[in-house]
């Protein structure tokens, strides 16, 4: 809301908590504790609305968007996509429905919480899993809401990446979900060491355990809407860490491997993430005609590369 | 050298490298590429020596030191501690040898990788395995040699810490090879999800891969030199890994669980590293005084807290 009124927006919200409200109104933000009415304005105004629940929060959001905002799109902010895409086909909203991920956040909550720039040059995900193409049933909605999609995060300074839902998933799990765990899993490991560990420990074991610092109902969360695509990514590092394991205990000094692996897999990341800092605003950019014949392929196209994408 | 020289020390060194003699000379300071007469130059000036070698290279080193310095004592900066003192042991130098390790460093090399205050608030590892008190046999040169490697740490802003090597060992395995250990893993792991995953890879796949950006050859070293405490460091991991798989498979939620106790664990390591930072000079410390009865008791209670200790 903070970024989207400083672009030019009018931007109005609901939260159900009386004391967000408040906050929010006392920061001259126009927000409303009344769900129904908020949502009938958003019909009115044929806005595009955001939701930003808990996922077991969102079955009852849905019912109250087709309760009371019945013909106007919508997309979301969860860190999961196939679980947000189930949800929304149950109850029957896929039509006028594109998922979103912005790859950005704090371990805080509530208005206080709130930030300008937080998505300045963050990754914000959009799926297009149930993309329309010109002529298609229903296309001039979706596809509306395709572009204000886009237009949302863009306005917010965000670079946009399209994913179907579940590979969006499968790739979290490898580079959030699963760097928690391991966190998690090496603070343990380092306190059972006590005090002395504890005094030993310096830069590894700092940067190596911040994110176990994330409450833990967060890190669990994550964890229980994304559990398939997850096991499988933990399942793979389980088996590079076995085969270290062995090859330190059999002095094959074979540690070397994976060292070796891990270094040129760190660079690789290390130049991507380069290019896309704000320090290298030349970032490759695929535009695309939402709608158009083949558009779902240029779609395709940009995510195997991880490429950012821009409407015509 | 850089921090010893501004602290008033008469220092000067030796290195095999003649770039690095080249260099360091350019830079105004008493270094020379001729081992022998650096050695004997020690000896003639009753000199603290500091060993900073590879372990690989130990053995030749302290051949020359037998030869070329046979009364003066030494200490070294090895981030392991039982190879090293099997080494001086087989090499017959147990008596004027204190092992010592300074827990701070940059991946780099070569004279221009030396920086003053490297070791500013950060934690000095040195032995006591072959502590002596008054009036054992030998124990005016030894205790001289743990007098003055204490004085050293000091000098260039570290906090001493007493520890056996068995003990150091243990502790390092966990909070500083296991780490990167891990980090290798999840570098590996995330890179498998290919330019979309490295995408979507923010902060959490930033923090925990940091150190897989070290020389594979260093990381190598690191676990050759110390493989059966890492081996058990990392099949505790293994093991609560394996757990929260299994968990996570099974739906039970109960990655609670490891997210709980991952969180009370780095909110021990923050309480404890906040209390030896820089912004809390009150760090307590323990007085001792090097040689009196029962103080070795006293360097095995400090060494149970993790605690600092200081001479009188």
């Amino acid at each position: 809301m903070r970024d989207l009124r400083k672009g030019g927006w009018d931007v109005y919200g609901y939260n159900r908590s009386p004391r967000t409200v408040a906050a929010a109104q006392r920061g001259g933000f126009d927000v409303s504790g009344d769900l129904a009415a908020t949502l009938q304005r958003a019909e009115q105004d044929r806005a595009l609305v955001v939701i930003g629940v808990p996922v077991p929060a969102l079955p009852v959001m849905l019912e109250a968007i087709a309760t009371h905002a019945p013909t106007v799109g919508f997309t979301d902010v969860s860190s999961v996509k196939v679980e947000v895409h189930d949800l929304v086909e149950q109850a029957g909203l896929t039509d006028r429905f594109v998922g979103g991920h912005p790859m950005a956040g704090t371990a805080n909550s509530g208005w206080d919480a709130t930030l300008s720039g937080l998505f300045d040059s963050a990754v914000w995900v959009i799926t297009y899993d149930n993309a329309k193409t010109v002529g298609d049933p229903g296309a001039e909605l979706w596809l509306d809401t395709w572009r204000r999609t886009i237009q949302l995060a863009e306005a917010v300074g965000a670079a946009v990446v399209p994913t179907v839902a579940r590979r969006h998933d499968a790739a979290v799990a490898r580079v959030s979900h699963l760097p928690h765990v391991l966190a998690e899993a090496l603070a343990v490991t380092g306190d059972v060491g006590g005090p002395l560990a504890l005094t030993l420990a310096a830069g590894s074991f700092r940067d190596g355990t911040r994110v176990a610092g994330t409450e833990p109902a967060l890190v669990r969360a994550m964890c229980e809407n994304n559990r398939a695509a997850l096991v499988k990514a933990l399942d793979e590092t389980l088996a590079l860490l076995h085969q270290a394991r062995e090859d330190i205990a059999a002095q094959e000094q074979d540690i070397h491997r994976l060292a070796t692996e891990g270094h040129a897999a760190r660079m690789r990341f290390e130049a991507r993430a380069g290019r896309s800092s704000k320090d290298t605003p030349h970032r490759p950019v695929i535009r695309v005609q939402p709608g158009a014949p083949g558009w779902v392929e240029q779609l395709n196209s940009a995510e195997s590369m991880g490429a950012q994408i821009g409407i015509f």
